[in-house]
Parts: structure tokens; C-alpha cells; sequence
């Protein structure tokens, strides 16, 4: 049987998860990848006692990088710094890399990629997006006779099981939030989930391998779910639709757009019944429509799934390589993603004020596809601010912030207007 | 940049989109794939006019699997005759195989893989599954660190097709079936798909990968959709079930059992949500628990898509194989999955008959989890017969068949008893 030397470095839970998995059941691997994967070497700045397991246990994680005896170098330790140098000093030493660290990838990915390829090496990073789903395969493995022509994706887990939690029991965002922190689902500082920037480093990740373009987290514009309320998905409900944090790719005309915004998905659509801490990832081809791929996004376990599975890959040959690449360059200038709108807004109740707010969209020449104005319960109705929904036609993320500007602009209405997109076929 | 040589056999439908994407889109494979192929030859009994390419073509497919000029023989033609033979002949000239050919593989899979390991070439079939949706690819990489518990998928597009249309439009199964025929997603002879043969196969080339059985369409139990009325399928809606055929495969306490039937799936799982010709999988993993694999199962070019992602893959080193593989002799002599069952009778209208009914149940130690039992609307309501619906608690296939024969044996009952397996977790 081929054998694969590895290297392990940081054995947090995930890097916990592959050395329980490498060293309690090697019999699976074996069995289904053939080949044996034998951990030469652990990198832990913490020293021997947080491995629990009878191995060569190094506190120098750069020891690991230049060891002679190794292949692959696993790098799970995170961040953008000390990983970084980690992986090109084990790159320069030829040896191929799997790595988990979405945000190193999303950032310095050509970087690495080209130091790899100088040095005849891959980098394995499956584990990045959609954890235990291995959503990276399907696109530049098993769809690789396609064009992409769009992707739709719920790839962040906090963000998911708040948005879930909040629609099936009514909970607040803060509840929620802190139900996911003591299940473990979310960090302590769970910022980066909330405010979009993970479900974004990930869509910059998927955008690279769906339309080739750079790997440039600072090219998708995003939004995070704390604007959010529990109003909201009771309307969204009311509209048939499920609130998801959604990062969409697309390519028009040569040009790419990503970006990732919370989104009212019709209860039709498969991603809408994504719930708990689970991800999704639908990617559409021009020849073949969607394909849908759901899974567990995060957790050690099947995040360690993901990196064992890149292990046996490079002992097979890795990944496609493509001199032939298409420009680069290829971020659109500007947006030009349309999408359906929900405008949320407070509109006061007196004669006229619907027909001049049904004026500026028809102003604009954007359509009113839903409307819900609902029955004032106090007694003095007279002058009150009532809320007000509508569903709009379509509109890039311009228009739909200038038709917001324009809507607070108004002297009937209070307060500042919401506005989250509609998920569509792009 | 890399070549690989190939020669296509069969020219139908599959086969002409496979050479449509390559003649038109090379570029595509190129840049996503990093391999140029070149297709040295078609086999095509009807000869050049039938190929619209500037390509050679030979009527004797024997002569490309000889062809001392192609690296991998596509073979296109379907059936198990002339297609075995000449994938054998291919595999003795050195030829690696890519396949869509799902009855071959699942009648004489193992056969063909041993030939192709004494001969040290690989035989792709990713195609015969799922079609453009890799499902293959996930259970046998993404998944590679994993032992798979059970897997469930609604693997024929053609019977999806129709309860899809039985449940939205109260078609007739003769309608719907009607209706597929005419969008040229049934076959004029569409046997092979309605009585569940199809999907039967399909489940066991699943099971061969997730559970190192054989490779034997034999052992899986199956029926397909002739017995769903539109009846049952109002039932189901009122109990929040959508009917789907599913294929299950699953491994309990080293018993692999494998089966295929009409299912009853609650309306929360992804699978219920799967509509029109659609296929969908669900795998079942020990440590990760599910994901699921949603897209086109059939149709000229997601085949395609399958066909050629295969071909990228061999092109970068193929796939895993193992020589230390668990024991093949793993089916259960017994079945031993347990399902919920719907149970639909028509029961004679006076006292005590609900009462028998149940008592005959609960004799066998069944629980019912739910019962409808409609007002009938006739005058005369003494000793009529009316419907009756039950839902049980979990049976093996044995005991449900069993509890299926004593309600027909009683008094109280007319006509035969119908039964339905309802989905859940193994």
C-alpha cells in the first residue's frame, strides 16, 4: 500500500479531530483511499502534553515545515501570520500543503498558489468552505467540463442557526446568538460570523475556482445578519420566504460579482430548508442547471473529514492544474448582480402617503410586486407611523441602496428603510 | 499541457453531447481540467453519417478498443452484451474505461474491476449514477474519511418526474406518465424506470462503494411506482409526507442490506423537497452525519458533464484503490431495515371494526402513530366499506408484509391492503 508522510501542525479541536481520526481509525482510509497516512510529526506550541497520542511532538512549528521525512505539511493553526510563513517555508521545501485557513486563502491565495506551483507542490484546502461537504471537489473536480455561470450559498453555520432559531422559535438575535455560543456553534467573539466577513472569505474562495478570478476577499461586498429583527422573518414568513445569509458568485458578460447579504429565499427553493448549523452550496452550470450540495459547514470532525480527504487525493495524483487560464482580472467595475428587494419601512397613516410611496418606485421605474400595509390597533389612528413592506422587482445593490436613500428621503415615512435582497436565479 | 487520447463508442444521445462539449468547448476542459483531449476515434455502427464532426469513424467498435492510439475507451452504447465485450477487449489493449452503462456495472462490476486491475487500468463511472450530480466522486473521495452508515436517493428522474406531477397537479399516474414521455423524459418503453429496475441498479453501485459489497443488483429488494394512487398521495399531503421513490442502502452491525420503494418522506427533509425529474442523495456518515448531493440525474449532457469529469480524473492519476478491502460477503441474509409504515384498507363501517383493527396491531406489538378514518358521506352508512389510513410504528419489510397479510385476512377488510414505507434514519 502507498504510503503519505505527514506533518500535522496545531491541534486545536480541528487538528484534534484529524490526529483521533488518523491515529483511532486508519482502517478506513486504508481501506477506502489505499493509501497509509503516517503522522511523522506534530507541530504544537503548546508542547507534547496536549497530544494524546504516542508521536514525534515538535513546540518549533517551523521544525515541521523543513522536516526531510515529511510530504505533506497540515496546516491548521489559522490566521493569516505565523501560518502564512508556516506554509512557504514548507512549500520551499517541497512539500505539498493542506490547510483549512479560509482567511489565509482568501487573502494570499495566488501568492501561495503560484510558490506552490515554482516549487512543483499543491495545496489541498477543501476544508475552507463547507467543512465536512466537499463542495470544492464538485466544482473543479465534478463539474469540471462546465461553465459556471452562477453559485448561491449558505456558508456560514453561526449565521445559519441564529437565522433558524430566530424563525422557529421567535427568538431574539441575542438569544439566539448566545444558544449557539453554548452549544458550541459560535466563538466567544463570534464577530467575523456575524458581520459577514467568514461567509465572504469563502465566496471569494468559491469565485476564484467557479470564474478564476484573483483570490481577493477585498472584491466582495457584504453585509452581515445583525440588522436582522425577528419583524422581519415574521414577514418573511407571512411572504413565504426563509431569511438566509446568502454569498453570491456570478459572471455576466465577462464580469465577476460576489457579495454576501442576508436574503429572503421562496420557501420553493432547496436552500430555504437549510436549517440549524448546516450549509449549502448551489452552483449553476450554463449546460447542466443547479446542482445542490448540503452539508455540515463547520465542527472539527467534519472538518478534519475534509482535510484527511485531501490527504488521500495528493497520494493520488491531486488536483487538475490548468496552464490555460482565462484573464484574471475579472471583477466587474461595478455591480451588476439584480436581485429582488424587501423594503421594510414606517410610513405615517394618512391620506395620500401610500399612493406618493407607490410613486417614487414607479418614478424609478421599479415594480411593486408585494405590498403589506398592516391595520393600526390603537384609537387615534390619525397621523401614527405604521410599518409598511414591499416586495420589489429587481435591482443591483446601487439602485436598491439609492431607492432606500430616496424612500428616507420622503416626508412620510420614519426612521431609517431596510432593504434585503430576494434570492434569484441570477 | 497534458493529453489524453480517446476513442467514443456510441453516438445516441449521451454520446453526441459528449462529443458536442469536446468538439465545441475544449477550451473549457482545458482551462478548468488542464488536459487537452483529443478523440482519436468514434465507434459508431451506423456509421459517419451519423456524426456531425470532422472525426475518424469506424462501424466496427471492436476497432477502437484495439486501437493502439487511445489511452481510455468511452463506452456509450449501453446494454450488457456487445458492451461488456467490448469493454473487456479495451481493458486487454490497456485501455482505461469510462462507462455511463449503470446495468453493467451493477450485473458485472466486479468482474470488470478485476480485469481492469490485472491489466493496471481504471474504469470511470461516475456517469452512471446521478448524472451530472457527483455523487460518486463524493462517496468515494470527499467522503473517504468516513464509514458510511446508510445512504437514501431518489435515483430515477423519470419516476420522480411523475409523482411530482401526481402530487402538484392530482395527474394520474397515466398522465404524468404521459406527460414525461412527451418532454422526452421517459423512454417509449419506460419499464425499466416504473418498475424500479433503474433505481435498483443505481443502489447497488452505491452500496458496492459506500459498503465494499458486491457488485450485484441481485440482492437489492425492490418495487417501483405502479401502485401509487393519487389517493395515497392526498394521504400523504394531509400527513405533511411528499411520496418519492427512494433507494436505500445501509450497514448494520456488518449486514448490508439494500432496497428500493415508494416512500413516504415528511415534508422537513431536504429529499421531500426534491421535484420534477430531479435526483437527490442523502449519505450517512458515523462522524459527520448527512450530506446531501442534489442535481440532474439523466439527459444528454449532465451524462456528459459525468463522462468527461471522469476523463479530467484519469488524466490527473485516476482514482483510490485499495488492495485491503473488508469482507465482500457482507449482504444480510435477513432484511433488517426498519421503516414506519403507511397502511391504507378499507374497513367495514360498523361497531367494533376499529377497534379489530387496531387490536391486530397491537397483537403484533405494532404501535400506530397516526390513524385517519374519513366520515363517509352516504345515507346508508351501516356495513359499507370505508377507508381507512394508518401510519405504524418501524417494521422490517418481513413484518410488514406479514402485518399487511393478517389485515387482509380479516373480516372487517375488503380488497388488499396496501403498504408504504415511511423515510427515516436507520
Amino acid at each position: 500500500m502507498k504510503t503519505l508522510k505527514i506533518g500535522v501542525c496545531g491541534v486545536g479541536n480541528v487538528g484534534g479531530a484529524v490526529l483521533e481520526n488518523l491515529a483511532n481509525s486508519p482502517d478506513i482510509v486504508e481501506e477506502n483511499g489505499g493509501v497509509r497516512i503516517e503522522i511523522i510529526q506534530v507541530g504544537a506550541r503548546k508542547g507534547k502534553s496536549v497530544v494524546p497520542y504516542d508521536l514525534d511532538v515538535v513546540t518549533d512549528l517551523m521544525e515541521v515545515a523543513r522536516n526531510p521525512k515529511i510530504d505533506v505539511l497540515v496546516e491548521l493553526i489559522g490566521g493569516c501570520d505565523l501560518a502564512k510563513d508556516l506554509i512557504e517555508e514548507a512549500i520551499k521545501n517541497g512539500k505539498h500543503i493542506v490547510t483549512a485557513n479560509k482567511a489565509l486563502i482568501a487573502t494570499h491565495g495566488d501568492e501561495l498558489f503560484e510558490l506552490a506551483k515554482e516549487n512543483k507542490v499543491q495545496i489541498g484546502f477543501e476544508a475552507s468552505v463547507a467543512g465536512g461537504t466537499p463542495v470544492i471537489k464538485a466544482l473543479r473536480e465534478g463539474l469540471v467540463a462546465n461553465k459556471v455561470n452562477w453559485f448561491a450559498g449558505i456558508l456560514n453555520g453561526t449565521t445559519n442557526f441564529i437565522l433558524s432559531k430566530m424563525s422557529e422559535n421567535q427568538s431574539s438575535f441575542k438569544d439566539a446568538l448566545k444558544e449557539a455560543q453554548d452549544l458550541g456553534l459560535a466563538e466567544a467573539d463570534p464577530t467575523m460570523d456575524i458581520d459577514g466577513t467568514d461567509a465572504a472569505q469563502k465566496a471569494s474562495i468559491l469565485s476564484a475556482l467557479a470564474f478564476n478570478t484573483l483570490y481577493d476577499f477585498n472584491s466582495v461586498s457584504y453585509e452581515g445578519i445583525e440588522n436582522v429583527s425577528p419583524e422581519d422573518i415574521v414577514y418573511a414568513e407571512q411572504l413565504e420566504y426563509s431569511v438566509k445569509h446568502i454569498a453570491y458568485g456570478s459572471i455576466v458578460d465577462g464580469e465577476v460579482n460576489v457579495s454576501a447579504f442576508p436574503t429572503f429565499v421562496p420557501k420553493g427553493q432547496l436552500l430555504s430548508q437549510v436549517g440549524q448549523q448546516m450549509n449549502a452550496l448551489e452552483i449553476f452550470c450554463e449546460e447542466i442547471g443547479s446542482t445542490v450540495y448540503y452539508g455540515p459547514g463547520a465542527g472539527p470532525k467534519p472538518t478534519a473529514s475534509a482535510v484527511i480527504a485531501d490527504l488521500v487525493d495528493l497520494s493520488n495524483g491531486g488536483w487538475p492544474v490548468s496552464d490555460k487560464k482565462r484573464n484574471k482580472n475579472n471583477f466587474a467595475k461595478e455591480d451588476n448582480q439584480n436581485f429582488g428587494r424587501y423594503f421594510n419601512l414606517n410610513v405615517i397613516n394618512q391620506a395620500g402617503a401610500i399612493a406618493k410611496l407607490s410613486s417614487v418606485f414607479a418614478d424609478s421605474q421599479i415594480s411593486i410586486e408585494a405590498l403589506i400595509q398592516k391595520e393600526t390597533k390603537t384609537n387615534n389612528k390619525e397621523n401614527i407611523y405604521v410599518p409598511v413592506v414591499i416586495i420589489s422587482g429587481p435591482l443591483t445593490e446601487i439602485e436598491a441602496i439609492q431607492l432606500k436613500n430616496n424612500l428616507e428621503l420622503m416626508e412620510e415615512t420614519s426612521d431609517s428603510v431596510k432593504q434585503f435582497r430576494i434570492y434569484n436565479a441570477i
